[in-house]
């Protein structure tokens, strides 16, 4: 999916990397970039350039930019988690310390801005719905932290905060990308609601996923989210609709250290099946969707083209990535 | 000093500041902004737009920007150095925890951007000046990190850590405001070196003031720096010149707990005075002072204009602030 984007950044984040300063505050940076990634945002934005001008090159400094201050948000996440690990290797703030961390992360943020200052293709526009999507993630992120020490959060708020979190910058990446190939305002905003719409969908899909994975997911484990005790759409709405004496048994059950991961993850499954959470999660999930297929179906772009897109977010779903 | 500039800026951050959401995300930015501050750094931008034009104004938002750059460089450094008070406040790190201040001040930084990019006088050399100078102050900070662990660094190594770390915001500050208010770009450099060569001798100014204060200190506790064992100019020509034993025996006696404060001051200053640093540290502080006046003599701005930034530079220097 996305493959041939996805080899274009790799290899220009190869050579940005190689000319960084040897200063020691940069090492983070080189560490965060060669661990790889799926280097999603990225290709969505040379896609999106691709779709309107078949030059997916043109957008190659934004969507480097965007691939960085993405990995910015990494670095700084996962010190405010205290995530130890990050793609299969210790995180930036764990492999140095946390001053490295917050410093390398704004170092790293303020470099995205110094390439967006310096691309031929930008214009106020661009500059604009980038600025403006930095500082949703943050609401976001500081809405993530918030929710996890509330005891009740609505499925509206909770959407909304991945909304800001995640979905923004997917569709941002979409925008950039469709404006700098040279689409009209018009298409530029529909991609980046099909693009909006699309993260939501997946977001939620993700959260239903660790619970009741589908055939793909065979082998994978199941209920981290569970055992973590993440809010996910799921948890959200089994604490909105049980009992106090259900909730309470579940709380007991992920906080039980005589029970193993399994039972605790097909103890709790009962409950949300009990509760029917799946089928409110799945229901939104999928009115995202289909918002973002109408999207999709607006842009004036060729059939054959609107088909590539369409095509990338039934894989992107199934999650055959 | 500078205080018709001041005012405008401090009016301009309170309207910023209300407009801001109810998010509480929010909060440590309102507070940081509502403690105060020189406005040093934004009063510049708008001093040099209005030597070029007469209508300081024209800069507001970029020197709004500065500020609030400047305020989120300040959330951050004080958590990486564990300063517990800012401005006669608790920090942000304090007031709240640390991870509100790391995702505040990320927040606080994509805002700057935000007004940068919103900005009805932006340029891509505007937006590139400010982001190089960004880049430097994160190089800047961490190499004040690094130092604050090494046992040996040069004075040549020391004063390019306090010029990425402080004199080049203040650089770019007058440079960005030049522009604004029509001057060429040879005058906008002018003032750039200008303001990098005073931001340099003001910094090394102020570590000889922590020892060596003038009659306007008087009453001020003196030596601070040299109890928390800060390298400045004075103690790094002292590493670099005192003999072993006269090294160890200031470290026993900054790190004595029996001996007061200002016996401590006392004594290391009799150190300092043996090994004549006071010297090396005047002479690098007038040395960059006559090469900002060597730039702003080459200004092409009539000499009543030169004589207003000379006499700030005087006051600056003799810290009538």
């Amino acid at each position: 999916m996305l493959i041939e984007y996805k080899e274009i950044i790799d290899k220009e984040l190869r050579v940005f990397s190689d000319k960084l300063p040897p200063l020691s505050i940069y090492d983070p940076i080189k560490y965060i970039i060669s661990n790889g990634g799926k280097r999603f945002r990225s290709s969505l934005a040379l896609m999106a350039t691709d779709l309107f001008s078949n030059q997916p090159h043109l957008a190659i400094n934004e969507a480097i930019a965007i691939e960085l201050f993405h990995n910015f948000t990494l670095i700084h996440d996962d010190i405010m988690d205290q995530a130890p690990i990050r793609r299969n290797l210790p995180a930036v703030h764990k492999k140095w310390d946390e001053n490295i961390a917050i410093l390398s992360g704004d170092l790293l943020y303020a470099i995205v801005n110094q390439i967006l200052s310096n691309s031929s293709s930008q214009s106020p526009t661009l500059h604009q719905i980038f600025q403006q999507t930095a500082v949703e993630v943050c609401e976001g992120q500081s809405l993530d932290m918030k929710f996890e020490k509330l005891e009740i959060i609505s499925i509206s708020d909770y959407i909304n905060m991945i909304q800001l979190k995640t979905a923004v910058l997917v569709a941002c990446s979409l925008k950039m990308g469709a404006l700098i190939g040279g689409a009209s305002p018009n298409d530029a905003q529909l991609l980046y609601d099909f693009g909006f719409n699309l993260g939501t969908s997946f977001q939620i899909h993700d959260d239903i996923l660790d619970v009741f994975p589908n055939e793909d997911n065979f082998g994978k484990q199941v209920g981290g989210d569970i055992i973590e005790k993440k809010k996910t759409i799921l948890y959200i709405d089994f604490l909105n609709k049980a009992s106090k004496v259900d909730q309470n048994t579940v709380n007991h059950i992920i906080d039980d250290k005589q029970i193993s991961n399994d039972q605790k993850v097909s103890k709790v499954k009962d409950f949300y099946l009990k509760y029917d959470v799946l089928k409110v999660a799945q229901e939104s999930k999928n009115d995202f969707y289909n918002r973002s297929m109408i999207s999709l179906r607006n842009l004036s772009l060729t059939d054959k083209k609107k088909k590539i897109v369409e095509d990338f977010s039934v894989l992107l779903m199934n999650r055959k990535s």
